[in-house]
């Protein structure tokens, strides 16, 4: 039975098993980044493969820990990359995902919200209609003792921030002294690999300084959690059992994939690697069990032949 | 047997059990903050004490984690609150003891050391002739991608800066990407309480958001790692056998001693509690017996009357 369990997952599937997989599914959830595009670079095939899934009555729906932009910005990038037909309502991204728990969940509308993080956060605060505190005033020279804090913050919530400031994070430490205060992150993503080789600290990163000082544990809303399924649930009735989580990273696409109960398939254009897959498949620790793909291709163009025929 | 063990530390100790103490020993090392001081205003008692244990013939040392002086100004700050008699060779800070590591451990003086930090870890590292990387360079405007990086840093070291950017973040983490580059911290405390309740992140956790995102750990040179009690040893033939360590903190000070193989005394003007102590000693997991401080004084104003009864 054990050798039953570990031989199921890391199926590499192609041909007419990608189209049963897709025919018996009516949404299939995309990560962006390394799935979709590489930075400013589409995924050859994939502006097609959106269309043609569309096309056969799928609904589609791209789940991103990216913090940085606000949705309107996402609907800006997809129709410079080529995509014709993705709608604002189709992206759900942490900044967003964050708003609605703030909004929903917490309903911290009587306070406010301390932000460390940038535009894509401040911009879906705003329009959820949560107030926040801007993160950005002009305190240089000030130290913690003496400057101002906020009387009603209600929350901090941290994301990744290109400006953040010692001044930011004490001000947070301060603010998470008060046990009813909130702390919430966006994503958990330790670190992000940009251009030239160079690498920047992801808001895991500066969510792990913020526990360490203040001895507390946030609440991540980002993948692998399930609270951004959950908000496309309740926007489109979708059931886990006939969606598709399709990701490149298996620590948090395809662990966010097994936490909501979806079936889900690794593509190979991203971070994560097929042997690091059939590591955690052949590892004997329960706890990795969720980190492995049921299916593995090399990219989503190989979508691609299946969904044209039937045209 | 397991309840001769459990029996055994946080005695509370008075009159001729504190002369017996001291007069079984040749060294006492003290931490500073909550011990000698708190902030700028001296323990009552505590220079008639350093004078009179001097007087006694033992060897007295400062141990701190604190890397924001160097130890000039510590030797100033004593002066200033009434220390007739410190010597700045008896203070061993976190920066110094990470400039010795970094000199005659790990040997960088052919290379260089990236610093988030202070004034504290730069002058320490100049003293001993360890070159580095001057961190507050005015980079305002620049981005991870666009800014210069040093050919030949060879080390990290983290410690406390309230002059923290993203972009010193950001630029630790394109150096530890060479797992060749040493990453080390000058201490581990999480935080600090400051005056009006605020509170900073301390080295602690600046090492936290680069541990995470980098995966990588950190050296730690401050208390309750060892390698401040070998400086202190190899400088001066001490043996901890012959030495008392009081601080108190459970979790640095308190386990250094433990760790290094001395009597600890906690004292009562600082952060942790009797009942804490009392905690720790009642709790059945094993590896908290090292937080359990042999002996417990309100204050080590109580070392007084027994010195003075000599003179």
């Amino acid at each position: 039975m054990a050798g039953a369990v570990s031989s199921r997952g890391c199926q590499k599937i192609r041909g007419s098993q990608i189209r049963d997989l897709i025919d018996s599914k009516h949404s299939v959830l995309f990560d962006c980044d390394g799935v979709i595009w590489n930075g400013e670079k589409v995924v050859a095939g994939a502006t097609e493969v959106v269309s043609l899934l569309k096309r056969r009555g799928k609904n589609v729906f791209f789940v991103t820990n990216n913090c940085t932009r606000p949705r309107e910005k996402y609907v800006q990038k997809f129709s410079r990359l080529g995509f014709a037909d993705v709608a604002q309502e189709e992206i759900f991204s942490s900044a967003y995902c964050s708003a609605l728990y703030l909004r929903d969940v917490a309903k911290v509308q009587e306070g406010k919200v301390f932000v460390i993080g940038g535009d894509g956060v401040y911009e879906e605060l705003r329009d959820a209609g949560v107030p926040f505190v801007e993160g950005d005033v002009d305190d240089s020279g000030m130290t913690i003792v003496d400057c101002p804090l906020e009387a009603d913050v209600k929350a901090v919530l941290v994301g990744y921030d290109d400006k953040l400031s010692f001044l930011k994070l004490a001000k947070a430490c301060c603010y998470l002294q008060n046990g009813e205060c909130l702390f919430l992150a966006t994503d958990p993503d330790p670190w992000h690999l940009l251009r030239e080789g160079r690498v920047t600290p992801g808001s895991g990163s500066l969510t792990a300084a913020l526990e360490t000082a203040t001895g507390r544990k946030a609440t991540v809303i980002g993948k692998p959690s399930r609270f951004m399924f959950e908000c496309i649930a309740s926007q489109f009735g979708v059931d886990p059992a006939q969606s598709l989580m399709v990701g490149d990273r298996l620590e948090t696409d395809i662990l966010f994939g097994a936490n909501c109960g979806m079936e889900t398939l690794l593509t190979l254009t991203g971070v994560s690697t097929l042997q690091e897959a059939q590591g955690y498949k052949d590892s004997d620790a329960p706890d990795k069990k969720d980190y492995v793909p049921d299916y593995v291709v090399d990219s989503i163009a190989d979508f691609l032949p299946l969904l044209e025929d039937d045209d």
